[in-house]
């Protein structure tokens, strides 16, 4: 059966930089809950499950985090969550996954996902993992989610669509690193360019084959884990001699007609920083949002609120303020992309229980 | 001896508006601590105890407020802390401490000082004391503090300088009523008006007599409890029939040659409100403010934190952010003198524990 080829991979790494004082070194972005109940990583693995089952599912994390991505996901068998010694970029994380998928199947497919993303209707999700597992199967590329573009986004990769294929999907015609502003509007103008959304679907056997293509020391280094025990040892080892790189730059822009790009049919938000969440939660009639708390505002709007205390706003405007039980984050809206340089000036003065 | 005849009356009334969330209906302002690690109540007492003995001070509070008075003055006899069944305004509260104060010397003289301003230095505050005790004893006047004008205030009361009597003191030409802004400059223009302080100085007697005269129905009310055994109940007769009226509408602003300004030689704030801190806090080279918390900013400036948690700014400037218990305040310091609003509004949510 077709549909039990499929596997999840949750690629559950991240820094907890743009959401502090929410997010911190051991509670990156994907343990947060921005909708709903739940983290953004348990919603990843709820929104795949209908197409695979818990045992196919798997978890690619860091030490820092294993634990709690442990208890987020106490029904994903625990041989499944893939513990990194260390940290080096998408391309090893992905082969760490393929090793264990081909172990189970060596036709399995893998459907890569990153944790922390925002998604819905899952219905139409669902569809367009299952459509673009079909074309990754029957065509033997490496397929990725692209998004279409709705501002002149500077802080994700484009890709360039090239002839069609069937339905959605397309072929590339070329990737684009992080654009500037002037190139963001360019790429939005023509209608050409999807944004990479990070996720990706192919078989595991043809990641494999062009990783031993293209990223040669990382194959050796993988085929001998990938044929050995998988034990602890053996893992340290292969993340010791793994090259740090990621799957876009170590091997899809290498690629040239092995890949195929899915123009997504589903509504999507990497929610960047703390900006973006005022397209998921419920505005007031002044644009001021409140997620866990009252608040009281006077002569003030569009400001986004997260406290468990009331919060009283008088003649402020478009501020982002966060309290959590240490830290208290007041920023205008329009330099919530900069909160990076907060955290870095607090490493600089030695406040680490902050960070 | 003369010191022995001088008696200090802290006015412990106000309300917890200004300062929310510090300040609450059970915590005035005076409550609070602004400066040095001690309250302004008791700060105001240790300021004027020099000149008087714990013995011959008395401070008239709210039964709302009394157990927390008798807390941070637990040296002053709880005999000399009176407490109002209800407010009547200073009139009766000046009335109530003078027939005290009569009982244990008919010469005696009032310092009548509000609990909650910040005065510096000492020792001209309390050489300005002594002068106002000797002009008010020798002349048989009600003397008051004025305040030289640094700013068109339209928070205060003004009051016309007359002719000059000893040193810096002068009679009164005339009263004036908080004034609008253009009344307020041209006040300040002159030179000739100073602030009203809502500090006073006369011989008990002397207040008791021009209560007399200009507020019948209200003497007669004190003379019956005056003369009565002064416990509870006659206490609560005396404010039941009491009209609520200011010492300076009801006696100051209807006598003529009888009162005396002393242009005040030490500094003084009333701090009315948040952005009043300004002149008491230490600022950062960003005129960034910090009490009883840590900052991290960056793009910054002029803005006032008081907070036990780390609070990082990022971009904003001339805000105010005060953070409690139970809630969180974020005003422009421009809005500072509104935050009565802010409770209004609370009022009328229903948001009690808050207030």
């Amino acid at each position: 059966m077709f549909k039990e080829r499929l596997y999840g991979v949750i690629i559950a790494g991240g820094r907890g930089t743009r959401f502090w004082p929410l997010s911190r070194k051991a509670r990156p972005k994907h343990l947060l809950n921005f909708l709903g109940d739940t983290s953004l990583l348990r919603q990843t693995a709820e929104r795949v499950l209908p197409l695979t089952t818990t045992g196919r599912l798997f978890v690619v994390t860091a030490e820092s985090h294993a634990g709690e991505v442990r208890e987020v996901l106490s029904d994903i068998p625990p041989q499944n969550i893939l513990v990194e010694p260390v940290g080096k970029n998408t391309a090893p994380a992905i082969a760490l996954a393929a090793a264990h998928i081909i172990d189970k199947d060596p036709n399995g497919i893998m459907v890569v996902l990153p944790s922390d993303h925002i998604i819905a209707p899952r219905d139409k999700f669902l569809a367009d993992l299952e459509e673009g597992a079909r074309l990754a199967d029957a065509r033997r590329v490496l397929a990725i989610f692209g998004i279409r573009p709705t501002r002149p986004e500077t802080g994700f990769g484009y890709i360039e669509v090239g002839q069609k294929l069937d339905g959605r999907a397309y072929g590339v015609a070329s990737f684009k690193e992080k654009p500037n502003l002037k190139k963001a509007k360019d790429y939005l103008g023509t209608g050409r360019y999807l944004w990479n959304s990070g996720m990706f679907i192919f078989r595991a056997d043809v990641y494999v084959e062009k990783m031993r293509r293209h990223l040669p020391n990382l194959f050796t280094a993988w085929e001998r884990y990938a044929k050995g025990n998988k034990g602890p040892e053996d893992l340290n080892e292969y993340y010791a001699v793994a090259e740090a790189v990621s799957i876009d730059h170590g091997i899809m822009e290498k690629l040239a007609g092995e890949t195929a790009i899915i123009a997504a049919g589903f509504n999507w938000s990497d929610i960047g920083s703390w900006d973006a969440t005022d397209e998921l939660w419920t505005a007031d009639e002044k644009e001021n949002r409140a997620r866990g708390c009252d608040i009281v505002a006077i002569a003030a709007e569009g400001n986004t609120v997260v406290s468990k205390k009331l919060v009283a706003l008088l003649g402020v405007e478009n501020l982002i303020i966060v309290e959590t039980d240490d830290a208290i984050l007041i920023t205008k809206k329009e330099k919530a992309q900069e909160i990076k340089n907060l955290v870095e000036e607090m490493e600089r003065r030695g406040l680490h229980s902050y960070l």
